[in-house]
This record gives structure tokens, C-alpha cells and sequence, in this order.
């Protein structure tokens, strides 16, 4: 099939065809992120305003791990259609930062001390069993967005970390102060991810500029950008419907009634 | 990536591990569908229980529109995995089925009669460009699956057709019942997926009696319904959040309270 065409179908007036300047670029991006990043959710707020109970906040990192695992899975699928060895060896960092030098280190270790830390068993979060499948959905497809676009898109897609420091801020300082099952060292995630995530985002917005020099290729940028805002919205939305209202479950999903606590 | 680890791990206990007769994994599978089909989704409660206003079944019928439109790509991409010309000719009636012989033909131009009738604009519904992410995310999930499992999987993955005659039953009826605006022509897609269905569905479950040979091959097959339920389900989930409650439309996503009525 064509993936554009199913993934992605976006009407452009036609008078709306010119060039953008790099910077022209760069503010649609923004203002994508403006809108469509998902610090404008409702669950954002409701985790970082204190007014989750421990079980939602398990069910929200138990399906944010499932994401975590699979952005090696995700860097290394770019990685592997990059020709360049100097973008390789930029891009690669990406997946060190994830997996890190040794056992116990690396973006997904740290995550995996934030679910210790909430309580939930280690096998459960790893095994994925107990996931919303909404969650699995939106993970696979970033990662066959990734395998399957040009290059260039699959770059943009990882642009949504250029609003993580925002929202990380925030996530932190709302969850300590709000949750006492939270600790400084359960977040240490987010420490990493504060001087991790400028640094790549920096470096991607740069590369989209300067390699998008179509005006097809600068909207399928921003459509690329508007897709992984997509997939992380929809990740929220699935924990919003499950664990917040309705408080509909799917059949299998984690359900923080049963836990022991 | 590891598509079996990645989608559907499911531990079994050691002593449940001996082969099933074909009679026993035919009532796996139909306990299967008994638990987790859509069916049991409050949303198909409400749509056929004439408790949607026009608006929200507009938005089931946009949203159901992506699965028809996708049905002859995922029944493409396992023709092109199937070696027996005997099974290809078997394969290739549900593509004529969906895909009709001329066009205005086959259940994707019958089903644009549904959203015709229900005021929706046929550009609108076929640029699929205000579905919700997740109904995207969800069918694109199929046709991965279709693509990247084993072939038994992927026929297995149909199976959900086995329940289909009973919620085509009630929708027919229910709709017809209780929406002034719903007519018996705008349902004609449900007339012929009520013969095309169960000869379709009694093929599968058929054929993965008699090629699941191990018990690994039958634990496949069931997991590959599991999955396919959990498509269904998670589509109706999407729904439910953004057009019943709490309705929290995604941004870009159908709004019926901003369509000419």
C-alpha cells in the first residue's frame, strides 16, 4: 500500500505552495507543537496537578515504558537507512542514551526504577501483558512511520522532544510535590532526559531545515511532526478512557483494582 | 525488531502446553470471542440501542470507514504470502467482495453509501483526514500484523468474522429501529456481509483447524484473535472517549458540533 497516502492525507490550498524560509519552517513546527503536543491533554494535567490516585499513576507508566522500550527499536530502524557515517554516528547516541554501558543503566533502566518504585512488578511492566492495546498501536506505528518514510520524516518525527524540557519541568516538580510514593531518584528518567532531549531536538530541527528544500518536502516535515503528536495524544487518550473516565478498561489491560498495593 | 515479543506476549503455565484437538481449539477461539469481541463495548450498546444522536453515528460511520477502506489492502498483502494458487483463488474473493467488479461496486462503495446517507461529505470521508489517530493507529496495526506474522497468524486474524453475523444482526435492526436517519439501502453493506461473512469466517477456522499442528502453533492462532478483538475493541474505545464521554476530540479529528447538519 501506499503509506503516505493511508498514514497521512492532508488537503493544501494551492496557492499555499511556496518555499518556506528555514525559519518559516521552524515557526510552523512550533506552532504544531503548540497545539498539538501532548501538554495540552487533560491527563497531563491531572498527573502533574496531584489529582491522579497511585493506581492511575501505575497504569501511566506501566504504558509510557511500553514507548521507552521501543525508542531503541525505533533509532536503531533509522539508524540502519542512514548512508552517512557522520549522521550515524550522531544518531547512535541516541540509542547509547536508551540502553546504555552496562545492565541498570540507560534511559529504559531508569524508567523501569520509576515503576519499581510505584509498586509495580518488574515482569508484569517488561512482559507487556497487562498493556492497553491503544498503547501497542500507537508505539508500532512510530516505529513502522520510521522503517517506512523517507528519511527526512522519520528525522521529523523525533521533533516533539523540542517541547519535552516544558513538560518534563513540569512532571517533575507537579509529581513530587503532589505524590508522596514519588522520589527524586524514581524521576531520575527525566534528569537525564532535561540536557538529552534539547541536545537531539536541537540537532533534528537543524537537519529538517537544512534538508528540506522542497515545499512537499517541508509539509511532509510538519505532517511527520503532526503524526508523533499524534502518537503520543493518543497514548493519553487510551490511559484517559481506561483509567480517568469512563474508567473503561479493555479485556487483559491492567487494572489497578486487582494489584496488590 | 522481534514483531512476536513486541506484540503479544502471553505466558502460559508449564503443565498447559499439550496439543488441542481441533474440537477443543475451535472453543478456545469461541470463548475468545465470547470475552473480548466488540460486541461487549458499551459503544455498540449505545449505537444500536438508538442512544447516539446523528452527530456520533456520523463519527462511527467516518471512523469505520478507514477498517473498510484498509480490508482489501490487509486481504492483499496475505495473497501476496500465500504459495498455493488453490488458496490464492479461495484468498481473492474477499478483495473482489470489497473492492466490487466496477465501480459503485463491493462493500467500500457500500459502505459510502451508509456515510452518504448519513450527510457526511464523501471527500471528507475518503481523504480520511479527520479520523481519529487511534482508528488510524489501530487498522494500520492489522495490516503490519497480516504482513509481518506467519501465514497461519494472518488468516487466523480474520477470524473475528465468526461473531460477525450476530452484531450485524443487531445493528441492522437496532439502526433501522431507532435512527429516523438510517435507511434500509444505507445498510445494504450489512446484507451482504451477512452470506459473505460466515463462508469467509468457516474457511479460516477451517484451515487453522487443520494447519495448527503444535500446541505453539495453536497458542498463535489464538493469539492472533486476541489481537484482532483488541483492534475492534480499541476502535470503538477511540470513540467512546471522543464522541460519548468525557468527548475529548483530539485536535484535526471530526467535530460533529462543527459540521453543516
Amino acid at each position: 500500500m501506499n503509506a503516505s497516502a493511508a498514514d497521512l492525507p492532508r488537503a493544501l490550498a494551492p496557492h499555499d505552495r511556496e518555499l518556506l524560509s528555514p525559519e518559516q519552517l521552524e515557526a510552523r513546527l512550533r506552532a504544531i507543537g503548540a497545539e498539538r503536543y501532548h501538554d495540552k491533554h487533560p491527563f497531563h494535567g491531572l498527573l502533574h496537578g496531584g489529582q491522579l490516585d497511585r493506581g492511575q499513576v501505575q497504569a501511566w507508566a506501566l504504558n509510557r515504558f511500553e514507548y521507552q522500550r521501543c525508542i531503541p527499536l525505533k533509532d536503531a530502524a533509522l539508524l540502519a537507512r542512514i548512508e552517512d557515517p557522520q549522521l550515524r554516528r550522531v544518531w547512535r547516541q541516541r540509542i547509547v542514551d536508551h540502553d546504555g554501558e552496562r545492565e541498570g543503566d540507560g534511559g529504559i533502566a531508569r524508567w523501569l526504577h520509576l515503576t519499581d518504585a510505584l509498586g509495580l512488578d518488574r515482569e508484569l511492566v517488561e512482559s507487556g501483558r497487562a498493556l492497553l492495546p491503544a498503547t501497542r498501536f500507537a508505539v508500532q506505528a512510530y516505529i513502522h512511520f520510521v522503517r517506512e518514510r523517507s528519511l527526512l520524516e522519520a528525522i521529523a518525527s523525533s521533533l516533539t522532544e523540542l517541547f519535552a524540557p516544558t513538560i518534563i519541568g513540569q512532571r517533575v516538580a507537579g509529581m513530587l510535590a503532589n505524590y508522596d510514593f514519588v522520589s527524586p531518584k524514581a524521576l531520575a528518567y527525566f534528569d537525564s532526559r532535561l540536557h538529552q532531549a534539547p541536545q537531539d531536538a536541537n540537532f533534528a530541527l537543524d537537519y529538517v531545515k537544512r534538508h528540506a528544500r522542497t515545499r512537499e518536502q517541508q509539509d511532509a516535515v510538519c505532517d511527520a511532526l503532526r503524526f508523533k503528536c499524534e502518537v503520543l495524544w493518543s497514548m493519553l487518550d487510551a490511559l484517559h478512557l481506561a483509567y480517568v473516565e469512563p474508567r473503561l478498561i479493555p479485556p487483559g489491560a491492567f487494572d489497578p483494582r486487582r494489584m496488590p498495593s
